[in-house]
């Protein structure tokens, strides 16, 4: 693959099948409505940076079949009255979300795609791929952001990524709180500062790591960062750095940095600010990598680390230990019904009907205290009532009630300009800051309050007897 | 992003820095080889498939930067002699390399890039992202389909991949010995049998189940396959799905099987195997999926689950609890020299000069006994030596003896057609099977032996002295 576009063919077959059957038994234009949720934090976490739909509107928006699509779907022995169907296929739904970059929690409606059962059966896979994907990175690199606080956080994490999806990795890992990257590609698409330093692989191709510096500080007009680890770090890459730095003050440059990849880099970060400060050189920054999270991260700071910029990879490009947000995609509404699914575990019956939430605010602390489901068409909640012990009740009439939703998309068309990817960014950071402390915490966080109204889970539990009397 | 294409842009910022060094110091046309290894097996296992090799040469014969790429690195203030030099570059290296679907082990150099120093280092990040990844998700299907042993295993993971690496991912759990998969657009470029079933949301838009299962069954020429847990398994779905089979036998059709996607996987599927083998319906396969792994399959397996087909989803497309394989890309010979990285680690100190591998084959078993690093240049080794531990050494002329590596590219161009999908995977399969026992389980298998040859193990400590005394 050189070339790759998001047709309406990334998907999984059995939307294809199931699409066949709607169209063939004359349901394929029934209005439904589908909600995307996820049920478990990762990380053991207590939120989840929610991304990734600015990609999803912007694919939805030109979701057809392709040409070569279409020839391949015609070898599956579809129906061609079907085929035909597929052929002007166009995405034509309404889309009600909430924001990217907001904080969300678990069995919350964040999307919900209202439109025709084929065309909003058709957009699940794709959805949920790029959503589940973006929401997992954008929180990891949120968590990454909260131990690094005030420190640049840049991704260096291309070669690691799993494979193609390095781009929207990058793009998550921005709206989590990173700062910058090393991945051309996508700095190029997504308007993001793209930085780089250098490889060992420069430094051994030279007979001399001396030379190596002095022919890279000639070379590269700005933003020179030297590698000092390749030989020994504090015996021969430093020294070489800061004679490379001071040949550059008397040549009216500046040096912008040295990089640590390897080594207790908490010892050698202090002893290289050391050296630096008494060589008058307090303005080179010191950049670290070499498998970075937010506990190697945490435990740096905590050993007082001198460090301005931490280069991350792996863990912020793919991450681990999750490999996954559990996010799915369930119907709620169909041929002017609610609908329910049923599970022996309750925890994974489904909310039916068409619904919001809100968010409920502290007026005296200004911060988040519970978020609220509720059905569409009832009006401003007064109490909630927790998803499985109605018994357990919390009054919300005190807070400041915000709707957490808006619509985004409408007969397949973005009604609001896109927003930048830096805004996404800064309304993430400005939503996290508004997380009560507790539920941030890396070790068993409190748990973020998601409660219902009383006439959802009066719904629920009514469409759940009529199923169990069947 | 609609449209992605992998331009020479898809890398890191430092290769274009350092290449605008080379190329302004004269260097950029020297010849250098720099060796693709990994150095750790992902999952504690014994083995590493080797995939991504295709991709790559795709992508490197048509590796170029394109009108947009140059666009955004001419306002990255790259000297304008350098960026006429991008605009016109082209990738005319040579590549050796194991064969695609091979058998492979830590620190061998798996493939060898040669060329100028400028096109080989702005291969390098496409290189591992694709390889690294890919290497690792064959791996992954390896060890299930090591349980798995003859039930076909199908990728259903496209929802939960990491974003577009979701297509990639397919092509690798295929070579890893999977037989079929969802994702349909993988399916349609690579030539793989495309596998679906029907969701939950399907049954859930009709009021009856048994209604449901009976409209797939008739608009669904072939391959239906029913999904019978939404409601109660053993006492709505099966019941239903066998009088639908039934219904279809009586029009002289087959009902394809049954899909199971939760609840206790081993009974239901027993149970469901005794039902419906009790109605006459032998032939009726039962695939089930939930959150599978080579873990969970092997447990399903040793309870005598009754199950044909298995469908993973999130294991196989992102390869947990491993993120990536920890391949990397390290200069072996620039300038006429041979050159090494040095470490504080001796296990991460680099195997330097133009090397190849040997794969020794114990004629009597007829299995993989050892692999040799040696020299290009030196003849067939008769001994080989511990790396770090120049008193084990192992005789090998007992052994046949193969050279694991061919030449792959020659000056830019794909020198073979490339192997079919299908073709890697049988050698995939084929070269595991050659592979002894104890180092394919998953407790601390056996390690396999990677051993040096004493001119290799002369020239590493003859460089690693002459650094030293610098």
């Amino acid at each position: 693959m050189n070339n790759f576009s998001i047709t309406a063919a990334y998907t999984d077959l059995y939307q294809i099948s199931m699409g066949q059957v709607y169209f063939l038994s004359g349901k394929a234009n029934d209005k439904v409505v589908f909600d995307y949720f996820f049920r478990k934090i990762p990380y053991k976490g207590g939120y989840v940076v929610f991304a990734g739909l600015g990609t999803l509107l912007e694919v939805l928006q030109d979701f057809r079949f392709d040409n070569s699509d279409i020839e391949f779907l015609s070898s599956l022995k579809l129906h061609p009255d079907y085929l035909a169907e597929l052929k002007k296929f166009r995405f034509r739904g309404d889309i009600f979300s909430v924001s990217e970059g907001e904080v969300v929690f678990p069995n919350e409606p964040i999307i919900s795609v209202h439109g025709t059962m084929l065309e909003v059966q058709l957009a699940e896979t794709m959805l949920l791929n790029l959503v589940n994907f973006q929401s997992l990175i954008a929180t990891k690199a949120a968590r990454i952001k909260q131990v690094a606080v005030s420190r640049i956080l840049s991704d260096f994490g291309l070669r690691r990524a799993q494979g193609v999806g390095g781009y929207h990795a990058t793009r998550a890992a921005i709206i989590g709180g990173f700062q910058s990257t090393s991945n051309v590609k996508a700095a190029m698409d997504l308007n993001i500062p793209v930085v780089g330093t250098m490889a060992h692989s420069y430094i051994q191709s030279f007979d001399d790591e001396l030379q190596a510096f002095r022919t890279f500080a000639q070379h590269k007009p700005d933003n020179v960062v030297l590698l000092i680890d390749t030989y020994d770090t504090l015996r021969s890459g430093l020294p070489n750095a800061i004679k490379v730095a001071k040949e550059m003050e008397a040549d009216g440059k500046r040096l912008k940095g040295i990089r640590l990849d390897s080594g207790d880099l908490a010892y050698l970060s202090r002893e290289c600010r050391k050296m630096l400060n008494d060589a008058g050189l307090d303005y080179v920054t010191i950049t670290v990598s070499n498998q970075l999270d937010e506990y190697v991260i945490k435990s740096l700071l905590d050993q007082s680390a001198s460090i301005d910029i931490f280069g991350v990879g792996t863990s912020v490009v793919t991450g681990p230990p999750d490999a996954a947000l559990d996010g799915v995609y369930k119907l709620a509404f169909a041929g002017g019904q609610p609908r329910i699914k049923l599970s022996d575990n309750p925890a994974k019956v489904t909310l039916p009907g068409v619904k919001t939430v809100y968010r409920a605010l502290d007026t005296n602390s200004g911060k988040f205290a519970a978020d609220t489901i509720a059905l569409a068409d009832e009006g401003l909640p007064k109490v909630m009532y927790h998803p499985s012990d109605p018994e357990r009740s919390f009054r919300i009439d005190n807070f400041q009630l915000d709707g957490l939703r808006g619509k985004v998309m409408s007969q397949g068309a973005i009604i609001h300009n896109p927003l930048s990817l830096a805004a996404i960014s800064a309304f993430a950071t400005q939503r996290l800051s508004l997380l009560p402390d507790e539920h941030k915490r890396f070790e068993n966080p409190h748990i973020y309050k998601v409660g219902l109204t009383e006439s959802l889970i009066a719904l629920r539990d009514k469409l759940r007897k009529q199923h169990k009397a069947k």
